[in-house]
């Protein structure tokens, strides 16, 4: 007998799981090769050979006690120094400079923001995101009794968020924001500007409340960049910024499940927060990020999977939905292209895309309703070969 | 700034970071070699090397894609399955007939529980257990706003758990029961009898309730035992039985992380258990186990450490400390030694042992106060080498 809070989860899993389902059902019936499945955003990219030799050569040369031993619950210092050294040296000139003891690892970004959410929520606090969002952030603020406070989505701006609105829905129980940059499900990248008067805001309420809201910035996506814009460093423009990181997509590594926070310390009550959060880890059950990948990826902090393969998905895909008619998002990171739905209706766009053997995920489950999510981590092939397809689907509309 | 109910565990972190904290300064001052550091539970036996050649061997042979990407949110079915088969090979004559779909994989035996507990408990819902307890326990159910319930340490029956108590602390909002077999920190293993017990006691408050009450089996040590006495198959004598496993002991890999529920058909709501657990997993931010090391344990099923290495370490130690004039139990699996205060005060105790340099955890942060935990996972010729320093310890007292 499973609890009355664990409700509003099983049902949304339905809802995910009900497409994935579909596809593999569909593909089962017609083939694997006549279905256009864009719905999960599972990296189909190798890791770099790196990482392997890295792993290779550290159950090679190093103590099997260290390698898979218990370490500080922060994390093994070497790992965290490497990453310390590494955000200095591509982010100093943006006022990066981290220490070993401003990163704590985590097991992957997911759990490292339900650490920074059990470390500053009490009961009916708040936690302010921009639609559209990853869904699974309502989840985790529920995991603690905070609520998630949505702003809209802002079609107008091309997807940065709408701050007007953001600034009348921070109240005295806003403990924290949630960015995520590059933004899945849109694609988009959230601008200097934007993060500019994002942080003038929370200032602002900073002062007029006299609370603390943390910037929370979700960016598994940071190094999977598709124009000439750059992913702006958040902890420059605002003091009170954690950054949650990923090595699951850069690397291609999202089974293992690593991946770290970091709080400079400028952020208020750092030193104690970082305590917080290395408790967190512990308490919440994970102890400590899994040892030898922590080794691994410190070794490999200079690696990146193939973004050219991913960037070429990407143009491919949004020329393909664009000429057969549809109205998209260019790309500019993530793995994932935002289409509107042409009636305004996405669980009528996703059934009709069903009948064209295209696997689309409706925008309502990422709060951002009359779009769809397409994921362009696929077989590049297999997104040359969609093409009629979205030409049969566009024949339903126009 | 953490959150108001962050204030506990901060607090209960200190108790036990204090006293690595002192280990650690002591060997600064006066040598490693001359500190007899009984504090933690960390194994200092090397994992089987069949571990590393797995791990090298997969690298080398399977789809880097898979061996590092997403799966089920339950675990790679090939692990769950091999899983399965290991545990009917092993107690099918006990009952055990487990299929993939019974095994959760988790990010060892600690976010495994905190995953039950998310999963059964509503607020102000009751978990009971036994002191001496691991005291992360109380920290998991605090984690999902539940209520820890003791039951009072036993010495009389030799810490075997005292049901007459434990039986007028079930209440109607009591969810489950946690049992640690064999035992951190006494060391016992809870045997046929009291298992066929309790289940008895279970059964009737389920009965008398109206209620689900499940048994929760933590069972990290499970092949850690250094008698002829074998460690019950919990779910042989209680249906409602939900097993949590960890290798982190059994093959030395506590910082990998992993470990698995086990949940029987006969369980009540075994399937809608057995998929909120695995929503769970995902939701509280793990999303799975770490997948390289999923797929090597899956390999090393009938692997083990070296545990007559650690059976020489408890008979040693047992040796010495009784030897010394000390009350302690004969420890029959798991890591420690439990030793009696001499006058009752174990905080004293712990101090006097600073004094001779023999560094031990105070039973007070395990709620058994006028004990100390001895761990014995440590080099066996500093175990002979404590001789003197217990001996010195004793004429403090005797």
């Amino acid at each position: 007998m499973i609890s009355k809070h664990m409700a509003p989860y099983m049902e949304g899993n339905k809802t995910v799981r009900a497409m994935f389902e579909l596809g593999k059902n569909l593909a089962a019936e017609i083939g694997a090769e006549n279905v256009y499945d864009f719905s999960l955003g599972n990296p189909n990219v190798n890791p770099p050979e790196a990482v392997k030799q890295a792993i290779i050569d550290i159950l090679n040369t190093e103590d099997p006690h260290v390698v898979h031993g218990y370490m500080s619950n922060a994390g093994f210092d070497l790992t965290r120094q490497a990453i310390a050294d590494n955000l200095n040296q591509r982010f100093g000139g943006e006022g990066a400079h981290y220490a070993a003891k401003n990163i704590v690892m985590e097991t992957g970004a997911a759990y490292a923001l339900n650490v920074v959410l059990r470390t500053i929520l009490d009961d009916e606090d708040e936690i302010i995101t921009f639609a559209p969002y990853f869904l699974e952030y309502a989840n985790y603020v529920r995991n603690y009794n905070g609520k998630t406070v949505a702003v809209p989505q802002s079609p107008e701006t091309g997807f940065q968020p709408n701050l007007d609105a953001f600034e009348k829905l921070i109240t005295p129980r806003t403990k924290g924001v949630i960015i995520n940059n590059p933004n899945n499900p849109t694609g988009v990248i959230y601008t200097e500007e934007t993060m500019t008067k994002l942080a003038a805001i929370l200032k602002k309420k900073e002062e007029e409340f006299g609370t603390v809201i943390y910037l929370i910035s979700d960016e598994p996506y940071r190094e999977l960049v598709y124009t000439d814009v750059k992913v702006p460093f958040a902890p420059k423009f605002y003091d009170d910024t954690i950054v949650a990181y990923s090595f699951s997509k850069s690397l291609s590594l999202p089974g293992e499940r690593i991946g770290y926070l970091a709080v400079g310390d400028e952020a208020d009550g750092a030193e104690e927060l970082l305590a917080a959060l290395a408790v967190t880890t512990r308490v919440l059950g994970t102890v400590n990020a899994p040892s030898l990948i922590q080794l691994a990826v410190a070794r490999c902090l200079n690696e990146k999977v193939d973004v050219d393969y991913y960037k070429k998905n990407a143009e491919d895909l949004y020329r393909i939905v664009t000429e057969a008619g549809f109205e998209a998002v260019k790309p500019q990171g993530a793995f994932y292209l935002w289409v509107k739905a042409p009636d305004g209706d996405d669980n009528a766009f996703v059934n009709a895309g069903i009948d064209c053997h295209i696997i689309m995920a409706g925008g309502s489950g990422f709060a951002g309703p009359g779009y769809v999510r397409l994921a362009f981590c696929v077989d590049h092939e297999m997104i040359l070969k969609s093409e009629p397809a979205f030409r049969e689907l566009a024949a339903k509309y126009f």
